[in-house]
């Protein structure tokens, strides 16, 4: 069920207006070029009226080149006025990985890739410290740092920028990376830069959750993985968790135990997104997990 | 999204050997008679290559009448050797409660039912005791008592299976019944009768699993909601849930915290039956929810 | 464990400042005066020095009769500085229940208390609306319709005070009330007052919760029982749990799905506050459960 | 609240008959002596009558040497009939960790090893395979591969035995180690070898237990840590949780996410066991957390 599973698959992401015979005729238009589908999702959001879709096919006996599929879809597509993409199982996402010093996601996310878990490329990770060089060195990847201060932020953004353009990233990871981006930077990757945030949201937004969360009192901590818009931690919610705590938790144990989540929830996300499982509906998310 | 929001409209259930073109040309059955499809959920078993589809469609526009729809879809279903079934959403499951003294499991699935969760009609509540007949009968609903022991038992399941035949009874929920059925009385509802087994199936088959499982010390009690089968406590299992206990909990906390996992997961599973939701794979569930 | 199952037994919850041999000096006070010590819990907030211990006993063979206990103690609490309550088993909680017009959270604490689950009375429910009043009657406890608009929230307070202090009341159950009570009501019944809030807090304060969480695309809900202070939703936490939703739940489905979690979780909190294990640390709770 | 958190300080762990005065005297015995009782927690199996205690205090103010503590708490002790034992916050659980060739529980352990997480010494890990050394060897530690086979198995265990000793071992692990061990091993180490099982233990016991799970079609898998007992999977729980599944999950997906499972329930379990948070009770634990 995993994308690496079948070397000439193609998944299709697709979401336009809701109308009658969108799921017949995206079927047929496989079918009729000898594709066939392995999976297929769909949901209607009935008070938008609004149609989502992720269908996944075998290339093996397809009547179309894969290079040509795009064009060959692109009419249908026009028809229903539709967001999509198409991705074949050949090309994997390019993923880049900021961090700062905390370890514990950015190990997580190295070692499920070297287990396979997510059918990715990392080309680089970007740290504003140098602490985790080592750790990123030890799986084979260039770790640059980038030092960031508030007079610098710009000219490092710039330079961020440029390396991910230099190294055709289409995914960047936040994986615990402890600086707001700006608009001009988010802009660039909208809906392909995935956060992990320590708290339940909308619950705890901005810095220093674990302490809030110790302050207010509250029975369970959580995490969310979303992908960043403008506003901060208001991007649309890819998947969140939670775990119990008790009276007897002090801060630190908040931050050991929400360390488990976030890392697990963080790779959740990555796995949901890098399989092409996830559409943006505004705010909101559409996940066929 | 419940069968009971659009008056009329189809639900397809259907399971056949896997091939080219299964989702293409149902859907195509579909959208060339006028259907509008709600919601459509496909899954292969990889391993025994079969194939498990649930559709559900308007009829608003639809080009076949309701009552000529099996006929025309039999031809399609004959060429896929498929299993299948067609629910109409005006025609409701017709099901019988059977009880013996615990009331949990009964008031939480009457209750639910006068809030409307459940599109399906009650016709009465079958008991080898008297305790539960005034609960039954404050929802106006007919209550049996057919005594059970030993010797009466096939005279008894004999005049159970009557009194369902009468009230034509679809699916049969065993809420906390305390006998076990005989396998004439089981094979006469296959897939259609429902249980509710107080622990995390396989573990703690049979009798008093609260106690099994407070001697054996386990951290986590839980419920099981099944297929009732031939072989006792083994049919497929349509839902699971837990929930945490520790070296403070007597046999009685583990009554009281069990008996809310009960209610809860087996109304999650009649609700996923009731909206025709469940497909059986041999000893399994596929589960569209 | 619980309260009811022992006649003649005591619960002293107590906090103050953190020092040296408080737990040696309270239990020798039991101990030397013939009382055997069934459940002993304590806690230190190291942050804030501040020790908190919840213990109960055996009044069997007591050398002080129960009516002289506080007196006896007094000596003791009053060199610690602490705040403290002793309750005596046989001494109910008197508990009045809040509503509106939603019946769920009612129902459950009614039929848990026709169980035995809550060693309580309940004298009577209070409503705005004459909705639940056949519910209340059928558990035979007598309903009160108090009426309130913008106009008539003072006098409608008043009269709801006169009731509770007319029937001994110790305890109010807000079981899903949709009134803000005012700071004069809430300070009568300090950490006596418990809500149960549809969100988890703080995430989704005020009104329509659901809709907030709908809107906002979470991947989880929740509910949170508090204990009710001056601000709206700010007050301790007892109890919190959550329930996994994905893009295919409407808002109907979130109401749905809430109302399970809102009747679990209130449920806990009041058999929490019922068998005296929680005590007030500003405002959090600790909970020795 | 971590052992680490005071270089002085005494855990005490005690069961014995229940008794009136057990948490009096033994509060007064530190108490009297000076010590500060920094954790109480007692538990009273009123089906056994039997009492268990553990007790933490602060040995900056105690007035006999921690070399003298345990000859001082003698004499209580044999009064009371009890299983006791007292560790000091200096002296460290030395824990070899066993094998074969899953890295994620190694991995797992030796990372929050490294952060602190675990208040002990690892001298050594020991394998049947050399396929983990280069992860031991990364984090310092002795790597020895003992080959096992039926034939050599006897000898192997005994080689085994003299490493552990040699290097003073109190608790080993089995961080996915596939070999069953002799009663001859196991008794060597009553309550001190803990085991993860890739189950919902008692379901699935033995070899497999994800094949086992997916045939069954349960709806969550689990996973269990234990300590070891002469029958294998029977020893008394210390830990379980459990993952949600569907149809969807292919066994491949069920290894994959118990995974996750595995590592985190063997961790709390390690934590607890270190921190000195779990008493026997015959075939159960009482688990102090």
């Amino acid at each position: 069920m995993t994308a690496a599973a079948d070397p000439s698959k193609a998944v299709l992401l697709l979401s336009c207006p809701d109308r009658v015979g969108l799921v017949a005729r995206i079927a047929n238009f496989i079918y009729e070029r000898g594709g066939n589908i392995l999976d297929l999702n769909e949901h209607v959001d009935v008070e938008e009226h609004h149609f989502f879709l992720r269908v996944s096919w075998s290339l093996e006996h397809f009547s179309i080149p894969a290079a040509d599929l795009e064009s060959a879809f692109t009419p249908l597509a026009r028809e229903f006025r539709a967001n999509w993409q198409i991705r074949l199982s050949g090309k994997r996402n390019r993923m880049a990985i900021f961090v700062s010093k905390y370890d514990h996601c950015l190990r997580e996310i190295l070692w499920r890739h070297s287990l396979g878990e997510f059918d990715i490329d990392i080309p680089l990770v970007v740290s504003n410290h140098a602490d985790l060089a080592p750790l990123a060195e030890a799986h084979g990847i260039p770790f640059h740092v980038i030092a960031v201060t508030a007079e610098t932020k710009a000219e490092a953004e710039r330079r961020q920028m440029a390396l991910c353009d230099e190294h055709g990233i289409d995914t960047i990871v936040l994986a615990r990376y402890m600086q707001v981006l700006s608009p001009e930077f988010t802009g660039r990757w909208p809906g392909r830069i995935i956060n992990i945030h320590h708290s339940f949201l909308p619950a705890f937004v901005g810095g220093n959750p674990y302490r809030q969360a110790y302050r207010r009192g509250v029975k369970l901590i959580g995490a969310t993985s979303h992908y960043v818009s403008d506003e901060l931690d208001e991007g649309p919610i890819i998947e969140q968790d939670i775990i119990r705590i008790s009276h007897r938790d002090t801060l630190d144990d908040l931050v050991r135990k929400g360390r488990d989540l976030e890392r697990i929830v963080l790779a959740r996300a990555l796995r949901l997104h890098c399989e092409h499982r996830i559409l943006l509906n505004g705010r909101k998310t559409v996940v066929f997990d």
